[in-house]
């Protein structure tokens, strides 16, 4: 199964549409995985080895704004500034939209702006994608549903699909081999005192982007057949803690999951630490301070940078440690 | 099967037999392993789960002077100094004695030198009680052969077993119950090239013990069902990699290993990290290193220096990347 197809079974016969208007422009947002997706059973497709769920960062995330121009070529730019078509940002970006469209092919320039930093483990392609295939939407008038939507924001980054809702979203893995059962929704739950810190130790763009870091860890590392198992234990205690509101439980079960998503990559070869010695610092830190009794925890995504979980109460007692964290409420407007 | 069944079984009459001399005295090596001993099926006896294999560092380690004295109670020094009964490190040496006595009950003053850090993952408890099992032996006469003395070297510390020889030693899991088939053994082959560089990053003891290390390991991480897999993969290729003198193949296969244990560690419940900033930012420079050209490879014990693999023609490039960096050739006298 090619992504034209899923594109052409989503749209039937508004795969001819021309757009409706003459631009558009759309915003998701970022989401954090406090179940990590790690790992494909379908590259082309984007379908992964297992469930996974997240929590949608409300207002941080990528504005794209979709124009159609009348040239031979799309015009990529981003935070305002044009990228050249040869980077592998353009690229992913004019390969997406040749799914789209239609005959006489339509140009776009496409202008995305993020307020959070490009691949550095911020799911930024997430928000990126996700706000796209909004975009589009609107543009082309389709009226899809969001679950349309998340399928096809998954063929342009996976964890795009957790990215057309705001709150806790979660990935079904899908058993089909058209990915049509794989998307994401949103959990009903909503947790107003739920905040996630954001620690940017490092905004350098990472060496080895997670696509590739995945394939690598699926195949050489001699732990990776553990983690669909891993998933599935970790999955239920997420979303059991989140309708109880037991806080701890669901912190302790998001960091061990990003843990051994990172120790599985470490024991890949050759091997990939996306820890930094600021990345080992800011753990040992956090470590120490729930020993000390502070309910704080973290998750970890393919970048050195560390989301912070703990719960409003404890806001200013978080603050107090790390200078330099931004706070945000999931849940709060 | 408790300690002292063993010891009966391996001494036989001679558990009766008083000192023959008032003080003996002996070396024993620290040894590195380059397939880890993580994880114990019988707690009393350091039985492991897996086989293991080690090199020892020739020169490095502890020399345990035995003496008996007129007292009714021991008396254990450590560099020159007394150290007070109630810490750990004594309890552990009288515990490890009162098997030994004999009726009337010899008390002993018991004093190592070691010239590697304590409790820092160098194997120090190796080549301790290593050294006491050999002054032991000497001081009673037994006269026991190194196998014997590997599985009494077993009763004190697990990886002690390995440090009764110089060279490459395999310590092989065995499968009897009381573990007399659970000992070290020399592989015949010797690698004058072969470098260890002792990477010294921080040499405070370590917060957890490796004992606690691994139990916690195996009771809590996800991965760690794995683990036994991963040796059986890995240890062969080791033993054909030194019989072949293929180094990078040994030194690929030594360093998976022992991230592949840190790793697990990193799943485990609450999570263990012997990862410094200072041990990530070393490992990021051999991975560089190696990126250029430069056969360098590491292994990492419970604790956060590094002891890095190389041979001897590389040794100046290593030695100019590295300040502070021991190379110590194991096969060299």
């Amino acid at each position: 199964v090619k992504k034209i197809d899923v594109v052409r079974a989503i749209l039937g016969e508004r795969v001819h549409w021309a757009p409706k208007k003459s631009g558009a422009q759309a915003f998701a947002p970022t989401n954090i995985a406090l179940c990590k997706y790690w790992g494909k059973r379908d590259q082309e497709l984007n379908l992964p080895i297992n469930s996974s769920l997240s929590v949608s960062l409300a207002g941080k995330g990528t504005v794209t704004a979709l124009n159609v121009i009348a040239d031979t070529q799309d015009l990529v730019s981003f935070n305002g500034k044009p990228v050249e078509p040869g980077l592998k940002f353009s690229r992913r970006i004019v390969e997406f939209l040749d799914l789209f469209r239609g005959l006489p092919a339509v140009r776009f320039h496409v202008d995305s702006s993020a307020n959070i930093p490009l691949a550095a483990g911020l799911a930024s392609s997430a928000s990126g994608f996700a706000a796209l295939v909004l975009a589009l939407d609107q543009l082309y008038g389709w009226q899809l549903s969001q679950s349309e939507l998340s399928i096809l924001a998954r063929l342009g980054s996976g964890s795009a699909c957790r990215s057309l809702w705001n709150g806790f979203v979660e990935w079904q893995v899908g058993t089909q081999a058209d990915g049509m059962d794989s998307r994401g929704s949103r959990l009903p739950e909503v947790w107003p005192e739920f905040c996630v810190g954001l620690l940017l130790l490092n905004t350098a763009e990472k060496a080895l982007s997670s696509r590739e870091a995945m394939e690598r860890t699926k195949a050489t590392s001699a732990l990776y057949s553990l983690w669909p198992a891993k998933v599935s234990a970790d999955l239920p205690v997420i979303k059991e803690a989140i309708v109880a509101r037991d806080f701890p439980l669901l912190g302790k079960t998001a960091e061990s999951n990003a843990l051994t998503m990172h120790a599985m990559m470490l024991s890949a070869w050759p091997p990939i630490s996306y820890f930094l010695p600021e990345t080992i610092a800011a753990m040992q830190k956090i470590w120490q301070l729930r020993q000390d009794g502070l309910p704080l925890y973290f998750t970890q995504d393919a970048g050195p940078n560390l989301k912070l979980l703990f719960l409003q109460k404890d806001s200013d007692s978080v603050r107090s440690c790390f200078t330099n964290l931004e706070v945000l409420q999931p849940f709060v407007a």
